[in-house]
This record gives structure tokens, C-alpha cells and sequence, in this order.
């Protein structure tokens, strides 16, 4: 998007962020479906004249790009995964305006969960649950699509079986080796979906949200190991690229994985009294949890064709 | 706590907040337990030479008090319910300092659930949910007792078995009346349980865990209703007195209840452009969900001897 | 409030909170006057049939109190400060409204600053400042009020002049005395006018302006004294109280004030490695500063007519 | 620092976040200087074999890497700009560490302003301002640098002289043109200095503080205008490319700056009963300030030899 004027360089994008919109689908039976998404589109174009010339006549208003947001929702008639439906505005952007050279959609999914009352599902009672489900789409004019998936917030722990030695020792070293402590994290990760034209995507309802919920389980599973014995962690680093390795493995049309992984410390409690009396010495008991600082670990694995 | 002095009545107290504290408890069988709890003390006392005089030698640092913490979690063996360590706490300040009258331990744990991996619950693999369970009790000197529990975070919604009508019109009003409408909320409630003193507590382990999930099972299934039919609210004050009503109906221990019940607005979405040719209308499907503002609706509901 | 039905105790009381105006007044010379204010209002009243009965016609709607916020911002032709706001908009709904027997109204005013331009003041510029003025008033039918206002935000921080030293030391305290450490908090206060009618009341223009930042100043100068040499603090409580006791002693019409100032902890930076090699040695230069735990010291003074 | 193994592609990279540190410098004189960083620390290396063998002996432990920030905080006997210091913890990264191919460090100051006491300044006080200054670099072991500095938080408004007209209308469309609307915004920039190596940078003390108080002046003139007249905005679009024009213009050791500033909507207030009587009527005096849904705008201004 980088235009020369005026003896500069200049790149541009604008849009609408955080739109709001719930959707509620019913259906004959008197099952109700619903979602709440965030929404936040950038379009980029070739046109400065709004930035040099005062001129907006090649600008979408803002307030247009929102108002396209509920029409879209509105328009749909049966339930569809956050995916679709950024791919969906997406392409309307880029094929609507012959300004629009390229779209970008970035939504975030609330974790409404269905209840259960009396071990039933209910019709229409929802309750808030805790990580969320993310997704970002470019779409281009000619259709040529990025798309990513993602989870945020999801708070994982560990009590057992993680260590963390034989790391260098310098001057500035004070951490003992340690082969039992608490291992836990926030993970933040996204996945790039090897489709790259908007003409040629799973055609099955819901395709990715099961594949959602599907990279979830893989990575749980590998973080955590077996139920009865678990799986021994040598660091954030292992245990992510094991988790990268795995959803790689598992899902053929998932190109690249990044994972950030923050070490969220949960330190061991030692205290003593100014005459080195102790009041509590650590025996793998209590800890002191801390989001500050906190080691931050991040990793993207691909396959060969791809790339961040 | 009032004193008089220099002419003015004086109220105090002081303590350490946000003491963050994680405790691991390991089975023979090799099953972790293990709980995170953010507490905050205020301690309270008559005496206020360190207001007036400089002089410190009343004052318990509060340095001293976060240790305390740490050294009361490693003393317990065997898991405990956040209640049962806020009296703890509160008994320990109480008794062990001289100028200590009472003290107040307010207790706020963080949702970590064990996770399940193929089907089968695990050793000691956790993930954080979200609505949280809180408490906060004061202690006097005597072992006089007040002891409230409470949720914070349950974010409910139902799409649909909810009006609104009938209400006050006048010069002001520009809301319809509705029979059909969604209704959201993010429950905060304390519940007072009637034990006034330390020494006449249930002895049963984890008593008031297990009293925290039926109360907010209790405070769900009357909001939502069974799950085909559900049930109509004429309102959130009236979905509100049920549900306070069904706890004190159910739990003879539960001497009050409050509840705090935001109405968080999902509005009707319709859109006409200027000319008024219609972009959106709303048929039951296309929400707007906002947090500001949202209503306020509070009640507390008690036995006669009671009061908040 | 209080109430007696089906055998129980019951309070209630609803409103709208969060609701968001803003204001501008424009003088004939062209100078801009601007004010951004968050109000949330609670309605108290006898009536509980819409909890009970599902009758809402005693109910004012929430969508209702929020129109009202927006029709008086209008009615009102020149600046007013955001305490008499919040009188004007209590003493409507306890009016207008046979059924409301008394309102709380609080807001919270966003600090936007007029900026200089060429070391000249805007006519239409402002910047967002830091802390923040708040008021909460309390008005019943009869006309009687109680007015509070307050300030949030307010972090100060002083590098030396103050220690901490002579406390209770016992078997689990670890702090040293200390006559030299950094002194940093967060004020949060809210002060008591004393009157007590809404027929009653200052009627220079922006008075309540002008009280809170004279207030401000006398807290301020009261925490740093003098420019050159300061004021040493013996303890947050110490410094406290010397604070409360300037502003009553300054300001006739406030009789009470209350004071909660954490004590948020520089730590001193003492790092050694494993094997007892000093990496940093603290000598009053480097500190870890940390937002939990944190001290709580909270106070609150008064003449002795007057009670929180 | 892509890497091939396993038949996939690797990138990674591993560090510190939210490292807190404040650092008091006294002068002779008895004036203190100080400041509070948060500082975030990336590295970079080849080795792999942690996250693929569990060999942890390429690893810089991220405690090791808090340290170091205290240790050199100590080190520097006066007061440093928040770049330089940034800069010296790069070069420390990458020389002392033969893994380390290349490190980037973040730091965001907290924005403690010195107070005035009786009109003088204090030798020693200080209150938290508002907007933050931040800092980002990226140090190669041949001692290249990239280097930027930023702004945070700037929250700006304008009650008038800003319209926006001329757009696109079509089916989607409900916006009015408008030559008088509030202009708000919360700008975040940050601009790449032309130094290209550690070793060719400006000897002046505090050289980068002052660039940042002079760009954050230029932004904001630019913004407002003259104090009496104002500046007429047709677009945040026309403003923001001023406000990049303006800085690139005055500074010439400034190459790229990117400028994000969200239209921060001031809704017009326009209220009716539903019998359409007119509850408030906008005359360019009431607004309805809101966080979300806002414009998003961002841009990037650079030489012709630079790229973001």
C-alpha cells in the first residue's frame, strides 16, 4: 500500500474496530443458537486524497463499515462460524468498492457456553465461559485469502513434572536448577489455514469451528500428558514446540502454528526473619503467584511452503 | 473504632491487600489439590499513637502480615475451603495480638478447574475458568463471627422469556414496552451464613465449598428454568427476588442474601440510512451488546433477625 | 428501604449506571468550556410490587433515567460543576417522581485539560490529565442531602523522607527499621460538605470546583512540605492523618474526610547469585516497585456532629 | 532466525516482560532525579536444542535476564534517557552472551512529573502525569541498531473546527455530512531514528527525552492549531497526515513515524419519545462520548530510504 508523495513514503489503512454485534438463530424445534462477536475491520486502498487533499470521496465512513456489519449478520439465516462470517465481510469490502484493494477482518468471539439445567441442555440459557476463539482474515480483490484462527486466554497449570536446568550460569545468575516446580501460562496462539483463495474453502457448516475446538484438545493433551502420569516438561520451550509439533501433525490444512507461551512464575515461598529464623521454607507447598515479570516465550513452527 | 482526639472523631484501620498465595497439596495416591487465593487483611484497633504520635510500637507492619499468610497456608495439611482459611486468619491476628480488637479477612480464589484428558479426570492438570468464588469475614477478639460468601463474575444470558412493560411514562420515556427481549447479566452476590461465632462452625471438611456450588446452582437454574420451557421474567427485579427467595428457601444456614444484577443491554439493532431507506430491522436476531451504561439493580433479602 | 414480605427482610434499590455525557458551552468571545462526566443513579423507593407482583408500574425505566441525564445536561445554559449536576439531577428524580422517596448520584468527572498553544490558552483544545473528581449525593424527598466530594487517581511518590521503624516484632517479621525508603501511594479520598438541604447551599458559580482544587493543594502540600527541604514521614498513618487534619482544619464547611492510601512498595533491590556473590547491594538507588500486595491504610476524620 | 528441523520451519525467540525497575539519582545539591520503567526483553539465537533435545545449555534463564536489568540500572551513576538505557541493555545481550545473535528491548515509562510546592519545584516529589513515553530497539551483534521512540495515552479533543463530508454513500450509509462535530482521539506513535549502528549515536545528554518532548509538542500544535483560531480538520484521515508531515519535517534524524489514532466518537444526542415529542434536540452541546465501536486510522510517513 505504499504510495510516494510529496518527497515521502506513505502506507495508509483505516476501518472500524471493537462492532459489536450478537446473532440469534432459532430454530423450528425452539433450539436457540447464538453468538457474540467483536468485530474490527481495516480496509486498505491506493487512494490519499483524504489524507493530502482534504478530499473523502474515496473514503468508506467508518460508520458505513459498522452499519455493513449488522447487515451482514442480519442477512444470514442459519448459524456459521466466526471464520465464515469474517471471510464473508470480507470479500464484500473488496468486491463492493472499487476502492478497496484489500480487507482485513479481525474478530473475536465471547465464550457464551449452552447451560444445563437438571443434566439437559437448555433452549436458550447461556453462560459466560473463560479462553476465547480469534480469527483474522485478509481478502484481496482477486479473492487470494490469509486466514488464521486462534485462541486467547486460555490459563493452563500444572502442579508437577516441569523443571528447568543446566541453562547458563554467569554472573547475573541466581536461579538454582530445579527439576520440580509449578509450570503455568497463559496461551495466546494462532494458526495460519493453508487455503488461499476465498473460491476454494471446506464447504461443511461449521468446519472451523470444530477445527477450533479440535486444536484446543491437541493442545491441552500435549501439555498436560496422560491423566495418571502426565508428561515431564524441560522447559516452556520443549513443551511448546511439542504442542506446535503436534497440531502440525495432526491437521493437514493448518500450515504454521504460533504459540506464545508467558512462563507465569509461581515462585517458592522462603522466608525468614531478619535473625535468619525461619518462617516458612519451601517444600514444594506454597508459592507466591506473579503476572510481573514473567518470562515470555513465543515460537512459530510451518511447514516449508509458508511463512509469518 | 472511633476515637475522639484533638477535637475530631477519628476511624482506622489497616492491613495488606492483594496478598496472592498458591497452595499444592499431593495425595499418597499421587492426586494434586491445589487452590490460588488473593486475600486482603484489615486489621482494627484502638490505638492511634501512630496517627497522632509517630510512634509505631502498636502498629503489626504489614510486611509481617502478608508472611503470615504464607506461613498460615503451609501449616494446614489437608485442603481447606477459602472460608475456613479467612477464619483461620482472622482467629490468628485476633488472638495473637494484643492490640488487635478484630479483623477482617476478605478472600477472593481464582477458578482453577482440574481438567479431564481422555475422559478421565487428572492428577494435577489445571484450567482457569471464570466466574470466581469470594469471601470475607471479620473476627473480634471474643470469636464473635460475621461470615459472608459470595460470587463474582457469573455472567448469565437467555435469549429470549423476557419482557419488560407497564412501567412509568411520562415526558422522558422513549423505551416500548416488550414481551420479548434478551436478558443479560453479570451476577455479584454475598450470603451471609448465620454462625455468629468461631467456636460453632460445621466441622465437616469443605463444608462451604460444596455450599458455594449448590447456591450457585440454586441461583442458575431459577434464572434460566427447566431447560425446554424456561421461565418468563417480567423483569430483573422480579427474575432477581426468585432467585434470592430460592436461596434462602433451601439453605437454613443462609441468613441473607444479596444479589447485584447489572441489566446489560443487548440492543435491537435497526438502521435506516438518511433518506430513510431501511439498512437493518429488527426481527428478534441482530443484538447490539453493550456495557455502558447498563442498569442497576440491587436487593438484598434477609431473615427478620438479620441485617445487612 | 427495608421491607417485610413473605416472612422476610428486603431492600432494593435500582437505577442506570455508566451513562456518559458530555457537555460544551460556548461563549460569545469563542472560548469553548467543556466537561466529560460518567453518572450512575440509583432510585430508592417503598414500592416492591415489581419484584413480588410482576408489576412495574411504580418503576422508572432505566432507559428513562438515562434520558434524563441527557434533557438536563441540555436545560442547563453555562458551566456548572459536576457536584451541582449531580444535586440538580438528584432533586428531579426525588420530585418529579411521586414514588422515588430518595436518589444517590454518582459521578465521575474525566480530567480534560485545557492546553496552551504558544504559551497561550486554546480556545477549544484539551488534553486528558490524570486523576479524577468525583461526587456522590444523596438527596430525599424532603430536600435533605448529604454531599460528598472526592479525588481518584492521585499517585504522589517521594524518594526519601520517609521511614518506618518501632513496629511489633514477633516470630513472623522480617521487615527491618528503616528511617530512609521511598514513600509512594495512591490517594483516594472523599470529603463531607456539611450541608445538609438542597435548599441550602453556595451560590457562587463553580464553588465546588474551586473546593476541590484547594483541597487537592492542601493534601499535596501536605504529603511533599517544603520544596527544599520536604517533610519526613514516620509512617504512612503518620503522614495520613496530618493530611486529614490540614483539610478540616483549612475548610469550615467539610466535616469529614476520609483517606485511603495504599502503601505501594518500592522494594530495595538486594540480588545475589547462588553462590552468595552480590549482583546488586541496595544503597537507596534501585528499586523493585511492585502493585501487589500492597499496604491498605485507610482513615477517616471528622468534627463531632458528623459520622460516616 | 528461521530454522529448518524436523521437516518444518522454526522461528523463535525468548526473554523477560514487565521487568519493573525505578532508579533514583541524587545530586550533590540535594535534588533527586528519578524514574520507573517497565522493561520487556526479547533475544534472539540459532540454538534450538532447547526446545528440540531439552538441552538447556544455549538458554539465557529469563531471571538471569531480570537481573541483568537491575545490575545496569545500578551501574550508571546518572541519569540516562529511557532510549539510551534500552540501547545498554541491547549491546550487554548480544556482546556478553556468544548466543545471542540479537536482542530487542521495549521499555514504557511511567510518566512521574516533578511537583511544584509554593511555585518552586520540588527537590524530591513527584505525581503521575498522564500520557507515557516508550522506547523500542533492536541490536545486532555487529552493533546495527533500529531504533524508535513513541507515545502512549495522548489523549486529545477538540470541540470543534473539524467536519467530515464528501464520502461515499451507498445502501449502507446512514451518516450525514457534517462541518462541526467534536474531534477526539488517543493517538499512539512512534518514530524510527536514522542512527543505524550503537556505535555513531548523539553524546548529548538526554538527547532522546528532549526529542520526545519536542515531537510530542509538534503533534499536539499540529492537532490544535492556533490558541485563538484552531485549525480546521476535514478528516482525522488530513489530520494525522499534517501531524506525520509536521514531525518529519522539523526533525531529519527522524526517517519513519506511524502514527494510530482511533476516532474517538462524540455521538451527537438526539432524543424522542415514541410519540416522537422531542426529548433532547442536538445543537452541537450535548454528546454522548463512547470507547467502542471507533474509527481506527493509522498511517506511516517515512524518507524514501527507510521502511516500517
Amino acid at each position: 500500500m505504499a504510495k510516494k508523495l510529496e518527497g515521502f513514503n506513505f502506507e495508509q489503512r483505516h476501518g472500524k474496530a471493537r462492532v459489536r454485534v450478537a446473532r440469534v438463530w432459532r430454530s423450528k424445534e425452539g433450539r436457540h443458537f447464538m453468538v457474540e462477536w467483536n468485530v474490527s475491520i481495516s480496509l486498505l486502498s491506493d487512494s490519499i486524497i483524504a489524507y493530502v487533499d482534504d478530499d473523502n470521496s474515496d473514503i468508506v465512513a467508518t460508520d458505513t463499515i459498522k452499519n455493513t456489519v449488522y447487515a451482514k449478520a442480519k442477512e444470514r439465516k442459519e448459524q456459521l462460524s466466526v471464520e465464515e462470517f469474517a471471510i464473508l465481510l470480507a470479500k464484500h469490502f473488496t468486491s463492493f468498492y472499487r476502492q478497496v484493494t484489500s480487507a482485513i477482518v479481525r474478530i473475536v468471539e465471547k465464550p457464551w457456553e449452552r447451560v444445563s439445567v437438571d443434566g439437559q441442555l437448555h433452549e436458550h440459557g447461556f453462560k459466560l465461559g473463560s479462553e476465547r476463539h480469534t480469527t483474522e482474515v485478509t481478502v484481496q480483490k482477486s479473492g487470494a485469502l490469509q486466514m488464521t484462527s486462534g485462541i486467547e486466554g486460555l490459563a493452563l497449570l500444572k502442579t508437577t513434572k516441569s523443571g528447568f536446568e543446566g541453562f547458563i550460569r554467569d554472573k547475573y545468575t541466581a536461579l538454582p536448577d530445579t527439576q520440580e516446580r509449578m509450570l503455568a501460562t497463559e496461551v495466546t496462539s494462532t494458526w495460519r489455514y493453508s487455503y488461499e483463495s476465498v473460491f476454494n474453502l471446506p464447504q461443511k457448516p461449521l468446519y472451523f469451528t470444530e477445527r477450533y475446538l479440535a486444536v484446543k484438545k491437541v493442545l491441552m493433551d500435549t501439555f498436560f500428558g496422560p491423566p495418571k502420569e502426565g508428561v515431564y516438561s524441560a522447559s516452556v520451550q520443549s513443551t511448546l514446540y511439542q504442542m506446535a509439533k503436534a497440531v502440525l501433525g495432526r491437521f493437514h490444512d493448518i500450515s504454521l502454528i504460533h504459540l506464545k507461551m508467558p512462563n507465569i512464575h509461581f515462585l517458592p515461598v522462603n522466608l525468614s526473619s531478619k535473625d535468619k529464623d525461619i518462617i516458612v521454607k519451601f517444600e514444594d507447598d506454597v508459592y507466591l503467584p506473579t503476572d510481573e515479570p514473567h518470562g515470555s516465550i513465543e515460537a512459530s513452527l510451518s511447514r516449508f511452503w509458508s511463512r509469518m
